[in-house]
């Protein structure tokens, strides 16, 4: 049997959740990545209520749908971030409050640990989120860091996420950072850092998403390669580059969509990324989780995009071999 | 006749400056960027006293050099920047003062200020430098930006800055901003931006320097066409990517010299950025002024490798043709 | 809804235009192009009898296809060109009569706004075609061409093309160059100043093939950016090049189909030309006109390839977003 | 009409004829070429018994399948290597015998011709196979090879080959070398000195397969190109290459599969084969014969990879055009 | 010893003889590749009165200069040209007379006898030069060309240059086209033909150049192994290629020297092409006559590069191997 | 200090050690790595007679040089290799003895600890060489490999060089394995194996010549990076591959020189290895040797290339930076 293929609905919770389901099951999905956001997940009632949960279970069966992970990106995100005027638009009111830095980070900590309780309420055991990082913005050091100031920031996570993942370890679910630009890994260097800083405890991995790692240069296998043990979680994203001799990777202030940008999201089976050599790999390295359509391209119509990544993911997993061919062959 | 070569110095400020200029002689260089920094230049005195300005001049004579423009990097980066303790390390107690974050922007805003009337006592028509960003650290777009940050960011950009091209132009200096990572301009479209807000004021332009813009994917050539008439300075300094698959080219939170960073820095001529190519626009927008090494490569020594930059560029330059060769030639 | 994909019957001119559309229903497509030739259409009855034209129309009606755009590609040609034996093959005997070249010229002029008359009579309101040029044999600078010669070329055509126009513009109909070499415009560069020397008037733009630009190094998206109000009609063709060291881009004097050649054309999809970014920047410039394949590729069955190259068309072709993600998105 | 398209049995013969035969059926082809192992095919039986011929076609039949080439590749590789342990693991006990090298040799010899005698009794004209190599060992001149052993190489080749093909001739079947590392002929130019050592015997061409070209650093269509009527059976067959500048093309001593090899084979279509341009060039050169799937990929299961390299196949090829464009179309 | 470096004088004609050969001689040359215009050479005069020729030669030996071969680019470009105004401009007034076109070829004809004879009383046997081509405007093939209008223009060609060759061979000295865009022969496929139509006689090879073969996608390697015993002179002339999807390798009717070109001339040494490579082959197919630098470059001042490319030339050029290493070597 | 930069006198033993001392002092060397072949170096003698190693390195010293390493490659390669009649033409008569393959398998192994005797005389702690190996021959896995056979190769190697290893250690010297094809180690995974098959002695490392991994596709400073402590040695030899579509990078039973060979070697700087990123590596990983210079390269006079390397390579090396640059400069 291939992988499950799941939505996530991040993208989608301008919609209800009904509304996204029957859509995932007309698209060909066979389950969703259910975002903590809108009326997707309440964290707070599914960490607290098993009715609940029970609920958006049989909700999701209706249409065929399971669910195999959860996400809890934007409050991961205030966790360990510089908390500025951004942070408000994406947290909710119960996790701004008045807005003190400390205050809010301490909330978020607290939630990212009801999302453990929500994901073992849904029996689920992933929950994919970001961490933020306090030390993001220093990322060019200009004026020059310090050594140890980066070595603060690492610190700094460490301090905020062990007593989360004591929680996680606690119910049984482990959690899935998905390695992204302005968190405390980004890409393998800083993977490798963020999991000594936690002692490589085994509840904290990846959610492995190729399409923010292949723009920066490296290539998507060798973070699997690196990690095998860890990959908890697998977004199906694309993206292009554009090698254009003006466009900047940086991307110049420019928001997503814009063509001067350097880079840029695809929907899946239309960017640069191989996909095919990823899914090698995934087989290579066991993981026998959900292949989840992070679906994200500002070019698109997102139900066209969203019914076309579910045929192309379809279409480029495969099981593994179950033999040695020079065993079998007469020849080669 | 080719352009004069000379030595920025603000790689070299734990030497005096006469030391400095002894060793650039032997080098073979045709001049100095003086920093303002060490004992090389101090802002306060050369803005207030002519004399000190004309033993400086006289310093640099006894060792055949000349200069072409002063630079004051440090403290243009605090004229704009979101101020913390990275600041303190490079900024004169003048400038950080009690380190209020206002305070610091305004100390910094006079102080480049003076740095044109230094320039103006030393007869030099051109100061390099910074202006920072109070928006460089959204250059990722998450949390979500709203587009009206960053519209305020460039106006914040364009307040500080009128001023103090203000006082440029009453003295008849212009200011050249080194366009690169944490500043208002880091690649073609915010240079763009950058002018616009400053109502294409013809007293600020840019120090073109290729290391910065080649590994963001750009290629130095296109600035320079985009910008003819904006080019006030040039720094000719190398870069090399490393395209492994592995290495990030944000660099890993690690410090230049780390092998495991996607970029690093090159003695001129050792790396990737293409100096045949820009020495041809330069002669085609008619950039008549110095080609200035700003010397760093982590991986080198300092004095070998000055040496070597210096012939390097001496050999790259040259004067362009006076004739149109089909007029001539009896055949192509 | 996705843009009309038609097929060009400029290559089918052998088939009666009956057999031609019940072969385009079959192989998909929503309409036809219709070449100015063979009984496909009859510029000077279409001009002149509205009956004439209402017939066509039923008959692509009977197979469920429409019309949007009528092409002229051999007369137009001859409007600019220096006349030789050549232009015999492709004219009609009304337009090559003694074959005097000035003669020659002045027919295909008046024959071109015919043409535009046909258009309106069909409810059509663009003509593709060609302008043929005076000046396209001095491509190579040997002997080496005066700017004058080049000048005049360029004159010589908007003295011809002023007329034409004018009748274009009383009839409410655009013409569409196809950028080809042979033609006043071929590259960028040259369609910037063709434009100019009929002063940017509205009714003159392009009919954008790719595969005409790709092989001379031009990214077609490079050119959609250039001259996004300009882009009246989109030929899909696909090239591909051999970079085998030993071909010529120029193509040794060979047919189209000699695999020594340094590029041929290609069924749409089996070349090398980028749909996918094209189609992004067709949605970006507002591009809503149909996506008409000619379908030319001396490797392959015509039919076969027709129908291979609608479904891939309808496949690659996508309607844009009508939103931006990070404003309904909880995390990027 | 396409070209039929097969399936090469040697990589099922762990299942019975009938079995593959059926899952051929289902997975699409046409037919299948017979490995000369397990009950697929008994060449000393084919030989010599007509009826065990008629059964074995009248079992394909049952599934709708065609033969048109049987392969004999271990005994062939026999005829000319220096024998070792490995050989006995690959050839029949009939052939092996003692062990003897020269005696396992000579058996081997005398069993390609039976090979021949097989395949006319089976109506096919092509038998597919191996030569084996006696110096390939040499691939590498260190210790230095005197030019004279290599040139003793290629006549041993010779002497023994010519025999066989004499039988060959006699019974009117050709002799189609699978062009492979380890054989006599691995590429263009040991393809060259193969047919001259032959005398360019017409019975005498080779086997197409572009996967042990490709990563050697061989365009297949140049293969084709240089040798038109000497290609009288065709593998589709795909690889793909590593890049990441720690593997070795040379890969290790590691076995298929292993992702530190520097080339593994892939599933057709999922390498970085350029199968359109050698369907072009098969058209060119009028090769008629079947397409025939050599499938393997160490990393994908086998049936699910054989019913998506059947339908890869029948999408990429196509037939010639039967018609030149510029004397049809109005316009290019 | 190494090959002598000689200069073509054909960018040099506004100055004298005399004064080209002093600075040729201070930029380090051994000698000049003499055109046959201005006061450099005279080829009436050098084809008749011997004591002219002498002259020539000891001005030249007064440098220490020698000569190995005259060239006569413009004149013989006019013996197959389709004539127009622009042959008026570099032909001389002998050989334009009246401008008809068909007397300008004939005298042209006559002038390339003449130059035959003077090389000879020059005690030098190539001369060096241009054909023209009655077919060049043809090479795209739109209106399509008749095969037999090539046909006919190759015909053309050798009718023109049969008598030519045989008083080039009456005279002991050879002709060398040098391959080029508007020539007969442009590329390795033209030159093949050219090559046939004069049914390959021995005095008729070719100039190699490779600028003019590199921008077209040849590799100037395989030009040579194509013609190895066709190279009877080689020009030292570099070009660089612009790829930024924007410039069109056909160079949009812009003059050399404009950026919006897609490819241009380089000084030797700062463009794309291997001379390293060229070196192995010239030595491989053992040509020993002149390097010749033909300096072109209209962004540089040309006296700083003809002393640049002479030093490269130097520099790159070097003599093969006496041996075979693993004859020697104890190991490799 | 730069490093010493030697000549390895392998490919001069045609010519006394006196006339290659004289040379190399001419060229610009500091001193030569030793062959133990033709007068240069008789291990025997060496490890025997103290007064002969102290006239060889009199005899170094009347010409200025040095010596930091011995080579005895020949002898290596028979310790393990399958002996053939190539091992007859590269070995001493001593050590051939009858041919018998395991006798000359012993007195190899005998030979190479004499070699470390008679290192240890001169008073040189490296000897560079080869080790042969059993399992070369299975390079491609056809007939099938079995693992066992491998694995079997690997213990045989580890079996007659731990005696070898161990009298080394008696003596104080260490063994440079040049990592090369036909050696037991011939890329990082080999390498890697090799290692390990010895346990990691350190005693065991290898001579690091980038010239035989860049044509497997192995970028040689991986290989640094992976194996820092086991850089014992360094070659400077350089190779360039022709990607033409035709050649083999396995090079067709062709000699060096052949240009149709995939790669074949160049005097140090004419291929394409990068050795300003090996200089960079050498200097990170510490190693503090010669540079010793492997001259081969079949298209070129020795002498002349030779010289040229040495030059090269006293440009390209270059001493470590001191300092870290944000800790002195004012700006980056």
């Amino acid at each position: 049997m291939s992988r499950p293929v799941t939505l996530f609905t991040g993208q989608w919770v301008d919609l209800s959740l009904e509304v996204v389901a029957e859509k995932a099951e007309a698209f060909g999905f066979d389950g969703l990545e259910l975002a903590c956001s809108g009326d997707h997940l309440d964290v707070e009632k599914a960490a607290k209520n098993r009715k609940y949960c029970a609920d958006r279970l049989q909700l999701l069966e209706r249409f065929g749908l399971k669910t195999w992970a959860i996400s809890n990106h934007s409050v991961g995100q205030a966790t360990c971030d510089i908390i500025d005027s951004r942070h408000k638009a994406i947290l909710p009111a119960r996790i701004w409050g008045d807005g003190d830095a400390e205050g809010v980070r301490k909330r978020a900590i607290r939630d990212m640990m009801l999302s453990a309780d929500a994901a073992a309420n849904l029996g689920v055991d992933v929950v994919v989120g970001f961490t933020g990082s306090p030390i993001w913005h220093l990322f060019y050091s200009y004026p020059p860091n310090s050594p140890s100031e980066v070595e603060k920031g690492y610190l700094d996570f460490a301090r905020r996420w062990t007593p989360i993942m004591n929680h996680f370890e606690d119910v049984g679910v482990r959690f899935a950072l998905e390695v992204h630009p302005t968190e405390i890994a980004y890409d393998i260097v800083t993977a490798e850092r963020a999991l000594k800083e936690l002692s490589h405890r085994e509840s904290f991995g990846f959610n492995f998403d190729p399409s923010h790692l292949f723009w920066q240069g490296i290539n998507p296998v060798e973070f699997l390669e690196r990690f095998p043990a860890r990959v908890f979680h697998v977004h199906m994203k694309d993206a292009a580059i554009r090698a254009d001799g003006r466009c900047s990777v940086l991307c110049s202030h420019l928001n997503f969509g814009d063509p001067r940008r350097g880079w840029d999201f695809r929907s899946v089976g239309r960017g640069n990324v191989n996909f095919d050599a990823i899914i090698r790999t995934l087989n290579r390295i066991g993981y026998a989780g959900p292949l989840s359509v992070e679906w994200e391209d500002a070019d698109m119509d997102r139900e066209r995009g969203a019914k076309e990544a579910c045929d192309f993911v379809r279409k480029i997993d495969f099981q593994p071999s179950d033999r040695a061919f020079d065993r079998i062959s007469a020849k080669r």
